[in-house]
């Protein structure tokens, strides 16, 4: 309004005479002197005020700062929010938990990328009198990347997308931060970059921001909070418990069998040795002895979930020394194919849960490992099956030499997926009735041709991921098998046993879990899919 | 009718004349020899038609008999019934694949108690020409106990309930019998002994049948197969289910951490050494460790089920040397007792579920040990939390000297047990702020008394089945309590990094599967809680 005087001006009462005169003039003047030096009191009055105010921000844990050290000491039973839950929430004051994944600090404001999980926001904070202070700006731009913090703040809509966020239709407008937990050293590599493609196949790439799988094994608590690692490991717990889930609807019982062993089983040379006391133990390869036991107990059909150890030296993509072994064993009435349709039941059990329930997980990791969805056959015509006869066949005819197929190298396992693919458009698939040499004694012959057996392996994007079989269950022929191998009937007698006092025909299978995982979402390397992996050269973190 | 011949008559054209002459008399002796002749021929050809059609039965593989090796030679598909089904299915013929447990021969019949896991049924095999020849009958009455056969039959009503079975409604009448899998040794003990009531507190009862827990464990194959134990393992599997349902509902992922450890963690003297290609390994004793860097991995809530091992040499009733650990892992927002009332609500989730689900199996394991059933709070006053130092006080009210109670003794604790019982009517209860002497050092102190922790330990029936605390989530106050308890922070190297780099306040706790499930049908000793324990004297079967 027009009357209304602009602030700092001299006070009105002092104005200038009508016909100047000296002593008007030196009036004047030292009235304008007197009006400039209320006007200079005024500012300084003003910011004194204002530095006041901002202060007291300052000084008032209430706005930001770090917390104490959380001992527990009182509850105000204030509930956090969920990242996800941000969309619906716009307009309200939401209290978050979040990582500072990064911050970018201007002139009066800083913008943080929060994370939580599988997901980030985009907060701000921007200097306001009397509510943010420079200060709080200046301690919120030092916080260091991955600060655990907790922030109040409201949630606001945008106008534009926010590319760098998931979430990117909310932006927080930050009210108050604290710091929960800091840093104590300097980060091996930052986590956004770490959630970056991983290009080690195309080595063109820049390479500046590119982290090795080594370094990220070597620093996994770091690398397991990127987006992507957050999924994986969901969509791990989701294949247990889809597996779970499949087999408790199908009369199945969970077991838990001992890993320790009195024996070194199945094949002496691949298991590790354990100090016992004065003895001495062995780390169990496999449930198999267990679970065939558990069935000669009578428990019918049973599953275990459980760390299986390989004490091979082998450092290849694919072999861990210790991994998640997902093994079932069922009794027979009829025939063996009883138990494969159950575990290929199963799979695809796994395979449409993750697909239809964890749209959001497999995207996240797709960003990262681009890949083709995984496929498989769902129609009545049901899953490709081969018998190892037809799939060498396939290998023949693309020329590989039938004398090299005795048994499938990866190579020729990988070729013989890629085959599949192109002529059947399936990446999942079962090759039955292999050569009896190359299964265990306790494999079931094939009843007409003793140099077949009744076992398969199931195959995931050219790799096996599963191996099954009807088992011997007759006492006499267990032993004959056992002999034939090399392998003396008396040194696996709990065994044996267990066959001698009535068990009824059964099979079953084991599958890597890790293997399952890495294969569905082709992350190339197994070390991808365990938390914490295991090899020859690895035992730790 | 009164006109109808009895079977085996002379034929009804010869009869004696009337008015006897000699010659007559002659006639009618020839009469009645030549009858006789004739009726004994026929006699004779009953018999032999008899023979032939039993003879045809005898040979016949369709009515009895021991049936090929099942090596998948076909698959009719004809599906087997279950046992519990047949109390709905009288008067239909079924289709079994069951155990022997006991058989008894009489004159013309066989009568077998049928079993299949917690079920058994009484069936009777009678004697009736064309149908069911003396050969059959015999060959039935020869069957070994624990031979697994198939058998079809009528499902009866029965007149009277049959008190030696459990389905004592129904009675089934064996058309056909044949043998799946037969013994090829003599049963160290029989099934049916085996489920009788272990009386091994009262030894002042008859022993000729009873069976010792150390004759069962070296055969615990045949030991798992009574009604008792199909119980006890249905209802370990229910635990399992039971915890994950509770956790997946309260935002818990399932994770799975290495066993192999790079270094001997938490308190070195306890871990097995593993043999490791050139190196060395240890067992991890939990996955304390392990969890606590998913925590600062970001997972927020973490459950696992796996084996933990224990390198202590003690034989007691309630150690082994590996059983199933039941462990998760939380951040915290405010306060410790968030964790504790998760644990909290998911025990007494598992409990009520036991209860309410699994009763026919409660039952079950009741009758071999009979038990007053488990006990706990569920109304509005909440389960039961004492102080450690209110618990001290109970037991010196008793008469415990103070001096004793620096620590609870087993003896301690159990008499514990029983005042609470006798004072609050409680099974299960909850003591917490244990002194900080008594807890690793990862453990989180009191705020307000440093002698004292945030930690607690969860009680069944006056035993301890949980351990957990408020974790150190600082890395220079975790490096002090570490140096303070003799732990080099250097030996443990990427646990403490995973605190530099930021993790959010947490703490968790570590169940004992095999502690819960013995503690809940107070079977007495832990070894029967498990499929095939371990102790220091035992790594087999």
């Amino acid at each position: 309004m027009a009357d209304t005087q602009p602030p700092n001006q001299p006070p009105t009462d002092v104005q200038p005479e009508e016909g100047p005169s000296k002593s008007a003039l030196k009036k004047a003047a030292k009235a304008a002197e007197k009006a400039a030096k209320a006007a200079e009191k005024a500012a300084k009055a003003e910011q004194a005020a204002q530095a006041k105010a901002e202060a007291e921000v300052d000084f008032s844990a209430d706005f930001y700062g770090p917390l104490p050290l959380n001992q527990s000491q009182s509850r105000p039973r204030r509930p956090r929010d969920d990242l996800t839950t941000l969309s619906s929430r716009i307009g309200e004051t939401v209290l978050l938990r979040v990582r500072v994944q990064t911050s970018r600090a201007q002139a009066k404001m800083v913008f943080l990328n929060l994370r939580q999980k599988t997901d980030t926001v985009q907060a701000v904070l921007i200097a306001s009198a009397g509510k943010v202070s420079k200060q709080m700006i200046k301690w919120t731009a030092g916080l260091a990347d991955e600060s655990i913090v907790l922030v109040e703040g409201t949630a606001e809509k945008t106008s534009e997308p926010i590319k760098s966020a998931s979430i990117s239709d909310v932006e927080v407008h930050i009210s108050k931060i604290h710091l929960i937990s800091g840093l104590d050293t300097r980060l091996p590599f930052s986590v956004e970059d770490a959630n970056r493609p991983d290009t080690e196949v195309d080595t063109s790439e820049v390479q500046y921001n590119r982290v090795l799988l080594e370094t990220r094994l070597n620093n996994r608590v770091v690398d397991l909070r990127t987006q992507t690692n957050q999924a994986v490991f969901k969509l791990q717990g989701a294949i247990g418990d889809l597996f779970r889930e499949y087999l408790s609807s199908h009369g199945f019982l969970e077991i838990h069998s001992p890993k320790l062993q009195g024996a070194a089983t199945e094949s002496g040379a691949s298991v590790f040795k354990v100090s016992y006391f004065k003895g001495a133990a062995f780390l169990a390869q496999s449930p198999q002895l267990a679970k065939q036991m558990a069935i000669a107990a009578d428990f019918e059909r049973v599953y275990e979930i459980g760390p299986v150890f390989r004490a091979e030296d082998s450092n290849t993509h694919r072999h861990l020394t210790e991994f998640i072994g997902l093994d079932l064993e069922m009794a027979i009435e009829e025939h063996y194919h009883e138990v494969m349709e159950t575990l290929d039941g199963m799979l695809k059990a796994i395979f449409a849960g993750l697909r239809d329930k964890y749209k959001k997980e497999i995207q996240v990791v797709q960003k990262q490992f681009p890949a083709e969805d995984f496929k498989w056959r769902e129609g009545p015509e049901g899953t490709l099956r081969l018998t190892f006869k037809e799939a060498v066949e396939i290998l023949v005819e693309d020329g590989v030499p039938r004398e090299d197929l005795d048994d499938f190298s990866t190579e020729n396992e990988k070729r013989l997926g890629r085959l599949i693919k192109a002529k059947y458009d399936t990446d999942y698939y079962i090759i039955d009735k292999f050569p009896m040499a190359l299964r265990p004694f306790y494999t079931m012959p094939d009843p007409e041709d003793p140099t077949l057996s009744n076992s398969y392996d199931f195959f995931m994007r050219g790799e096996e991921i599963l191996s099954g079989a009807q088992r011997i269950h007759d006492p006499q022929l267990l032993c004959e098998k056992m002999k034939s191998k090399g392998v003396d009937p008396e040194s696996m007698k709990p065994y044996v046993d267990a066959f001698r006092m009535a068990c009824p025909p059964h099979g079953g299978g084991g599958i890597g879990l890790e293997r399952v995982l890495m294969l569905f979402l082709k992350l190339n390397n197994i070390r991808r899919a365990s938390l914490f992996p295991r090899d020859p050269k690895r035992l730790e973190p």
